[in-house]
């Protein structure tokens, strides 16, 4: 009963999911296949890298997950499968492993180089159809890793930039919204260690959450904590600092986006000022 | 082989759907979870009362249904599960139950709050994950019901306001449009039986459908019973009056939406005037 | 472990593909159920013609495919059960099994009429949920599928028109665009083995290519043959020509779509006029 994870940025319009389940299945029907997401923005491997870092802790030992987001296909980019967490990923090498490499997730890696285990023909276009998904099938069955290409130095892996929060010089600490939500919240690269660092939250230091001009005071715990329509910050389901609005939209409210700065600081109350 | 299926609001584009799965299946691996849908308009908890009717009567004794349209997560609301039709529900106590117990089908109620089926940290914002769906993959391995918390009287659970149609002085029946489907068709809240209760069709006394000013007469017994491009109403797949345009789209047509008032009433055909 | 999968016009706002899923698995637990799209557009049996062509090649012999693209449900339209390569299609005769009967791939053809494997209660508007899918489960579970009904005559299926490209007096090839997919890539219905009947590429003959007044040359390999943001010409995933933009949307850059004439031909390249 083997679990399969699919990520990709397929979207749902076409059969490419279906044909992709359709070789899995065929080659290994007692496989369960689940859709992470198939709306990654087409080509955003850094938005893919994020997005499945909140994934794999929620699945057991010997899933296989499935990560394509792959603008590279068909060119000289190598296909990986790495073993994470007791689990197994294949991605194309083009960094969308970055943050699981840097979370020390990784155990080990291969080049996917071995076509004995992909479709007898290829594709220049539906690597995700012709390798990905059979080598999953494969690898599901209890495939060992190594048959299916060289070793590669974890330290080879292709990494993206830019993916961390900066320390500023006055103490603060300098993020990015990442991502946007289903429900108009605005997702950070600010982790909840990230800002227990800052230094001791009192009754009299407090923390500030800047973006842009605007200010968010406190990290609170639940949304009901303010009224409906106003904002708040909040760690989020994926262990990341989030910017919501109680039943409302965030990304709205304050019309930014993915890419937007976000400063967090732990400093005096106004009120204490 | 339990069933458990999931309607959420909680869209397709993040991984909040697949990580919700990954609890399950990782709970309990031969689980089969449906998709009933994840595009329950954000925090639309009446939407989701309308569509969720529809859907049980399909599935066999025993399916666990996991039904997250959530506003409230993290502050006061309780959770609930129910049996109903020999089926499970696990739903917070928002309303979204509300027309379940209205036909008399929930048996039993409990509120949800034994922690020892939850996953270990529970965040603020995603009860889904941390809490429905460890529980339902519970339910669905054969847990008893009363396991999970106290038992709840049905009168206690909370209903949605307006949710059925007014009879008028007149003898019509007034409703309204519940939602628009994926075809531009308006479903009413308008049950067959309640036109059956307006009084017999004869071949002089036809059924009336008014919205707005515009009137369609008669419910017809399938779309082609019109020409290409003309409204029609009809009992659709719900069990509830629609307005649908062979071929086209009703919500265009008539440039209504949810909300919108629908009146009907048996009355002397035009041509007997 | 019987696969059955689904493409349909349903799209995913409603609990239209969940309830058939629920009638599938009710009746029988095993089947694992696959989405191919429910995303097709509104009524256009001819992109759900193209669609399904490219997505059996990918299943076992046994599966079982329902095709709902439905509009003239409720009406005289028969229901069809085929045998193709090994395989099982329903779907309603109006058609959308246009390319599998010129494929040659259709084996034999019933007429759907046997109500004992229907649900008790048949709908007018929603024969997917009360007639293909018991019917599909039925197959996937063994059914003998001249049960079901009696024997069609392969040459009295509905058959769709200008599904073909034309050759013309000049020697080219005349094409459509038939459908753009999530990446803005344009597929023709112009077959690897159509273009590879016009003649012999060498180094002075080459494929040109002409979408209204703009040309591509040659037909190549993989996206990062160009430059990025530059078109191209390549057989898709489909094994249909393609027109892409390495990392860009080709529909947003030739601002065509669907419907759209394509013609191919071998001649002299520019150089060596």
């Amino acid at each position: 009963m083997a679990l399969i994870t699919l990520t990709t940025d397929f979207g749902l319009e076409d059969e490419y999911v279906g044909v992709l389940k359709g070789v899995i299945l065929s080659t290994y029907p007692k496989a369960t296949v689940i859709d992470i997401t198939h709306q990654v923005p087409p080509h955003d491997i850094t938005h893919a890298a994020y997005l499945f870092e909140s994934v794999y802790p929620f699945f057991k030992p010997g899933t296989v997950h499935v990560l394509v987001v792959d603008p590279g296909v068909g060119s000289f980019r190598d296909i990986l499968a790495v073993r994470a967490a007791g689990q197994y990923v294949i991605a194309p090498d083009n960094g969308v492993l970055t943050l699981l490499v840097a979370n020390d997730a990784v155990e080990s890696a291969v080049k996917v180089t071995n076509s004995q285990y992909f479709l007898t023909s290829v594709s220049a276009t539906f690597h995700g159809r012709d390798i990905f998904a059979p080598v999953a099938a494969q690898l599901a069955q209890g495939l060992d890793m190594s048959r299916l290409g060289p070793k590669v130095g974890l330290r080879n892996l292709i990494r993206l930039p830019n993916m961390f929060p900066q320390k500023e010089p006055d103490g603060s600490l300098l993020g990015k919204i990442v991502t946007m939500d289903h429900f108009g919240n605005l997702i950070t690269n600010l982790k909840e260690k990230d800002i227990s660092q800052l230094g001791p939250v009192t009754h009299i230091k407090k923390i500030w959450v800047h973006l842009g001009r605007r200010t968010i005071l406190n990290v609170v715990n639940s949304y009901a904590t303010v009224a409906k329509g106003r904002p708040l910050a909040i760690i989020g389901s994926r262990g990341y600092l989030e910017i919501a609005v109680n039943c409302g939209r965030a990304a709205d409210y304050f019309k930014i986006g993915a890419g937007a700065q976000v400063k967090i600081m732990v400093a005096d109350t106004p009120d204490t000022n």
